[in-house]
């Protein structure tokens, strides 16, 4: 079994896209232990707990022997017979690698410094079960890519957009803005590749020349929705296509929510941007939570039921959902703590702000046009009168009130002093 | 001093409209401590914390004696004396009983059994200092009102709704709801009668024929804003009318957030609808989180500027803001623990939500078309093949899947058994 490499330095990368092309890996290249997580990730629908189990305690060369030998646990055996009996294992990892080679994607394990750690957390929240959704959520077996960067690099700071496939133009702003302003920022934007939300994400982040990073339901070689084609062969050129299903994988619709748990544990925190009661982007967002990963929320109006959802999740306390509605809110809640925090926002200050409140209240009593005296307007709004002949010179002097004589009156455009005219002519 | 009555029992009101009209007192009946408590309330601005202090510990009789010999702390002689100099209380208060019987409007003191014992929380959070709204927030000394019901009674069961004068569509159409189905249910809706989300929700309360309370910041007899005087006369129709500044009294721009913590403190909780960053109506929530009274608030779009101060409101968790996009929700927050429990919002079941998580996965597996057996599909989706040999049948009794011989494909509509027909000629 080989060891693994050493991690690539802890240091955040410098904003902008972090870019390391990664050569393709030669067939020949490939060991035993990542020729058997091919496999592994093959034979077994991803996230099942006892097979993880099992790599973790005889490695992936060793468990892979036992499925084949039928030597595993009866739920194990059943799952694995029926495609087991119907390929040749061997042939189908060296096809696999020979199409891959040829299409420019390129097979990563957790062998590979472009491994991202931060899946090996999904380890932490699964749980042995027969719900392949809600309970068995291990890491993938290997990760099939296209694009040119490190995907461990890629990922070290990025965020995950998602919501609707069937948005409203409202949600496709949002995502497509917060998308845009992230990418500028140098944050990856990491989605499904999905219609709606989505999409509007892997747009915006393309908009701001950023990286984005789809990931797949199906084998990556599928493009689905097949009229994302181009769309995807963009985000391949600058950012990354990634699936844990081998190539020519379907997308069933079960492996949607399957997918979700890698775009949750890939990123630092997941934003929900509009969801209905029923939303899959819901389900990220719970897994996002379960791994202690930030958890935020873009509101809409109550009146629409694309944001039923997204008010769900942010209504109860101990969700820990942030409320964020802009980009400055997402990297307050997912960046460095004291470097990326969002000022509160604030109205502009106004002249009347300089005044103290006191000085309001006197203003409060000063009429229009008829003039009043310091006493009279104290007596009107219930201040002393050393209070209001403190206060009437400044609101003179800030151009709120004009003085006439002991009398004062609302400051007018008119009394405005009148500037000199210029370049008339003057009777010498 | 006259003793203080006992309170109305703490039996919550049927729903619907507590009335109990009470009949305008008659001046003559009035006696002294009511009278001192009406000077005072005119005499200095609301809210004084040194004034306050002054009548609980001599009571307001002798505090207005003090008052008059000019034998109290400085600052409050001060605030005092430009009114002193220039009135006679006892005329004044004679007059201004007159005038209220005239037009219709009762005053009501702590004395009173209509007088809301809840405005004493005030008291609690008031603190001595020079700024007359963010500290000074003692209980009124009396309210001025209009209109058949008890307050005591009207409030028991109340919320206030507030938000922006200038507000939009959306926000509008919210109080309007939102006041609609609290008064439908015998909550009573209390706001300050400005523009734009006053309105609304005084006028949704009216519209459900249920009780609403204008709490203004100026004499009743002088409707402010003047467009709303017929809304006014509505309101106190049928609910009440009520302010704490004498008839006559200005609506000045500082009083506005003095009588804001009266909203605050006679109601169960605070709705926000519509606020931008420096509305007046985010004062107004602040003042009831004070109180400990529950706050809320609407969330709405995020490119909406009068959502902006809503958003700020839910984004701190220290806020404890609940996020409501509905009267269930409001209810929920303000109503007696078990009773008023808001049903969390779910998708309306569909068929496919009977299936267990196998059965929908094996579904996945079926083809629209082509005929698979039964160990095709397991090996296409990843389950074990006796799992997919108990699921189809499920599938195929709930028409997802078609059975032909030993193969399965997707149901069609076309597979619908035809109805007999009837009516038909039937050759014999």
């Amino acid at each position: 079994m080989t060891s693994r490499p050493p991690r690539t330095p802890e240091t955040p990368p410098t904003p902008g896209t972090p870019r390391t092309p990664a050569r393709p890996p030669s067939p020949g290249a490939l060991d035993e232990v990542r020729r058997a997580r091919i496999a592994l990730g093959h034979l077994v629908e991803p996230g099942r707990r006892d097979l993880g189990e099992l790599v973790r305690a005889v490695g992936p060369v060793e468990a892979l022997d036992r499925l084949k030998a039928g030597a595993v646990p009866k739920a194990l055996r059943a799952v694995t017979s029926p495609r087991l009996s119907t390929m040749d294992l061997d042939r189908f990892v060296d096809r696999a690698l020979e199409q891959a080679a040829r299409i420019g994607t390129r097979v990563i394990t957790p062998e590979d410094a472009e491994w991202p750690a931060q899946l090996e957390d999904l380890v932490a929240i699964s749980r042995p079960g027969s719900d392949p959704i809600d309970r068995d959520t291990d890491p993938p077996h290997c990760l099939w890519l296209r694009g040119p960067c490190s995907l461990a690099q890629a990922c070290d700071r990025s965020v995950a957009l998602v919501g609707a496939r069937a948005n409203t133009p409202y949600g496709e702003h949002i995502a497509g803005d917060l998308a845009y302003g992230l990418a500028g920022r140098g944050w990856t934007v990491v989605s499904g590749g999905a219609f709606g939300i989505d999409a509007a994400a892997h747009r915006g982040a393309l908009g701001a020349s950023g990286t984005t990073v789809a990931v797949l339901a199906c084998g990556i070689d599928r493009p689905y929705p097949n009229a994302h084609r181009l769309l995807f062969d963009r985000i391949a050129q600058t950012g990354l296509l990634l699936s844990e299903w081998p190539l020519g994988a379907e997308p069933h619709r079960h492996r949607f929510l399957v997918r979700n748990r890698v775009i949750a544990a890939l990123t630092c925190g997941t934003v929900l941007v509009e969801a209905n009661l029923r939303s899959g982007a819901r389900f990220t967002l719970n897994r996002a939570r379960d791994l202690n990963r930030t958890v935020m929320a873009v509101p809409g109006p109550v009146t629409s039921a694309l944001s039923q959802g997204v008010h769900e999740e942010l209504r109860k306390p101990e969700n820990n959902t942030v409320l964020v509605t802009g980009v400055e809110h997402v990297l307050e809640a997912v960046g460095r703590i004291g470097l990326d925090l969002a000022p509160v926002a604030r109205a502009e200050p106004t002249a009347r702000d300089a005044l103290t409140v006191v000085e309001r209240q006197v203003l409060d009593g000063v009429r229009p046009r008829k003039l009043l005296t310091a006493e009279e307007i104290a007596a009107a709004v219930g201040v002393s009168p050393r209070d209001a002949r403190r206060a009437l010179p400044v609101l003179v002097a800030g151009r709120f009130v004009t003085a006439q004589g002991a009398g004062y009156r609302l400051w007018r455009r008119s009394d405005e002093p009148k500037p000199p005219v210029r370049g008339r002519k003057v009777d010498r």
